[in-house]
């Protein structure tokens, strides 16, 4: 029931059949509907950038997967006769009609993965798109404002530590030299990893000629979260992201030897780190925010040795970025009262915060029409605690976000899963938003 | 008043005087006593292998750090006019004395350093036993068994994992299949590691006939804890060196995105973590014994994933087997109560297990009139938690360890200091003991 999209007992999608002529045929309307191209490219994409040992995915940013990856979007378009482009950012564009027209509706999302990630995040809404593309041909719609596909680069920052690079740099909530700073755990830079994808460097800054044309923008997500679940419904509507943030909690103590260092002689970080993950854990179930250390380095990191620096990394969500202040303010007293018992100092850094997103109102109601015009107000209506690039651009563009049921809740794993039928109802209530937006 | 020795205003010792030709000045037992060479002998070896950013020693078996260690003993023989070997597993030996004669003195100990390790632990003891001959030298003493100076090699197991692997070796108490089968970090084998150094591997094994020339092994060493300086002693005996063992936890969970899994649909294995490594702390208090977490690994350790798996190691130690084994198993249970509540595996390994060593009463007394004859029970006699070749030697040879007091206890780090007073208070004492079993 919640297993991967396999391939169907019909014939495959022609736009994605390797040596055919699909863009003829895709772009005829006829034959091809939604849910089987989905299907198609769904098994075409996956076995890129599988690690077989995990069975999840790394697609980092400028590497040999993501290459393919894009390589694969490029042949989507081409396949389909649209107009292909990579923007200065590294950001690609599948064009139906003239980008340069305005009032553009755009729908798209990621293609590049956490480290052993699963098959959905990102992917759903970017073969979703392409589908959805396909449906309204097959539909016979007929679009009156310009459509496109995008494929936002280096969403996760996976390698490089900043999510959302591509959609940052064009929103200009990302600067050239601050991306050029950027560097992955060996010490290659990020522009040094562009230039040897194939990518200028020194090109990447804001665009906002880009986003003056675009109408509205859409992005279908695989949910991260089991609300959809609970309600037991395929499809919802995004209300908001959560404000979050990344905290560094470097826990300072003196190394020692841990076969003859006695408690009373020691000033052992990993004792009141272990102390702060516990304090988080208890706050992430007092607060209703989320407070997770998922990340930790240890010097030395010696069995045999106390440590002289232990370094965690918190995330914290909440709902409110009032929640959510209190809920860092806890996990940082904790620290400070547990490192005067130790004699461990503690310094916190706040590496990055993302402030609350309200997606707009009137996209969100309309959309809940278009989807359901009996009853626009079924349509679940649901929060995120998960960044995205459709967050980055709202501050610029009208935005909207699509949720697809995950029914075990499970993200940024391998595990990762949504049902097939889930996916094409997806693709099917995309289509329906992009006819209702672009064809009427 | 804890500074490392400094170099004296007297002239240096002509032992280390490069280009000089000290071999026949110290061999004529004129004008070097113990303390000048000493002194002399430490301030060349200090800048080996110090990583300078911390200020700590990254001298780990058969690196360029540990080759010019190894230079730097057999330049230290030849200036001396000792006879100088290597033995088949890469420990190196200087003679005075026919080393075939048999019931042979040693002593010596180790020059190799965990990661950022401290000046003394180990140098300390090869140093102070070429100014022990020296002293022996000046005073005009006739050896009447064979002396010598031994350098263990990979004592601390900072590269391969496992501690006193030249010792093991020569015990027979690790194959040399066990040897090759040990890997660095970076995938390098023991063997191809030694081989590239120059030694080797394929004629590494048991050394009987080589220890049953040595009539009794005393090693002196930094003292790794503050017992001394409680007791306000510049020097100290071994008693015993406590069990210790390394056991590594599993902690098994499931990857998840940490800004939208509920509280109620995690398994995160860093929580278990964090409360094991309490309980760790807690057992610590209550038992007597000491157990530590030094050393942590995380997957996929991103900031924004719970972790599937957290592994953290064990560093347990205690006065007698019994109580450490109370203690790992109250840790274990801890362990396994949190896994169980928080939906958790967690699989515990024991990595390696050192029972208790108990060194020889007879020479310890023997040792302890020695260096006070009036009154010999006020030498201060005590037990470690650290393990050394001594205690590996010590089931095929008569063997003791001195301990220099060491006033902050810090070991294992760049901090580990000792005055120049009591290293200096060691080498007579080393001397008085030499003296006393090889010249009498």
């Amino acid at each position: 029931m919640t297993t991967a999209p396999r391939t169907p007992a019909s014939p495959q999608a022609p736009g994605a059949d390797e040596g055919a002529a699909p863009g003829a045929a895709a772009a005829s309307g006829g034959g091809t509907c939604g849910a089987d191209s989905f299907l198609a490219m769904w098994r075409d994409l996956l076995p890129v950038g599988r690690h077989a040992p995990s069975g999840g995915y790394r697609r980092h940013a400028w590497t040999q997967a993501d290459a393919e990856c894009r390589a694969w979007f490029a042949e989507q378009a081409r396949a389909r006769g649209l107009a292909y482009e990579t923007d200065r950012n590294g950001n690609q564009w599948a064009w139906l009609g003239d980008p340069e027209a305005g009032d553009a509706v755009v729908t798209g999302s990621h293609l590049d993965s956490v480290p052993d990630g699963g098959a959905f995040d990102g992917p759903l809404g970017v073969v979703s798109s392409f589908a959805a593309l396909d449906e309204l041909r097959a539909r016979g719609a007929r679009p009156r404002r310009p459509l496109a596909v995008a494929n936002f680069g280096d969403e996760e920052g996976a390698r490089f530590g900043l999510a959302c690079v591509g959609s940052r740099l064009t929103a200009g909530a990302l600067t050239r030299e601050q991306a050029h700073a950027l560097r992955d755990a060996d010490g290659t830079g990020w522009a040094r990893a562009a230039e040897r994808a194939g990518h200028d460097p020194d090109a990447v800054g804001p665009d906002p000629e880009r986003l003056a044309r675009i109408g509205a923008f859409v992005e279908l997500h695989v949910e991260q979260g089991r609300a959809l679940d609970l309600l037991d419904a395929p499809v919802g509507i995004a209300s908001a992201i959560w404000p979050h943030g990344r905290w560094r909690f470097d826990f300072h103590g003196e190394a020692n030897h841990a076969g003859t260092t006695r408690p009373a002689d020691r000033r052992d970080p990993m004792t009141t780190y272990a102390a702060t993950v516990l304090a988080a854990r208890a706050l992430t179930g007092t607060t209703g925010g989320l407070a997770t250390f998922g990340k930790v380095a240890v010097e030395p990191n010696g069995v045999n040795a106390i440590p002289s620096l232990v370094r965690g990394w918190l995330d914290g969500r909440a709902a409110d970025e009032e929640t959510l202040a209190a809920l860092v303010e806890g996990v940082e007293r904790a620290a400070a009262e547990h490192a005067a018992r130790e004699g461990v100092r503690v310094d916190v850094t706040r590496e990055s915060f993302t402030p609350v997103v309200e997606f707009r109102h009137d996209l969100r109601d309309r959309i809940a029409e278009l989807l359901d015009p009996e009853r626009p107000r079924s349509v679940p209506v649901l929060p995120t605690g998960a960044g995205h690039d459709a967050g980055i651009l709202s501050a610029a563009v009208p935005t909207a976000m699509l949720f697809v049921r995950n029914p075990t809740g499970v993200s940024h794993s391998p595990a990762e899963t949504a049902a097939e039928d889930d996916c094409l109802a997806g693709v099917g209530a995309l289509a329906d938003v992009l006819e209702g937006l672009a064809c009427r």
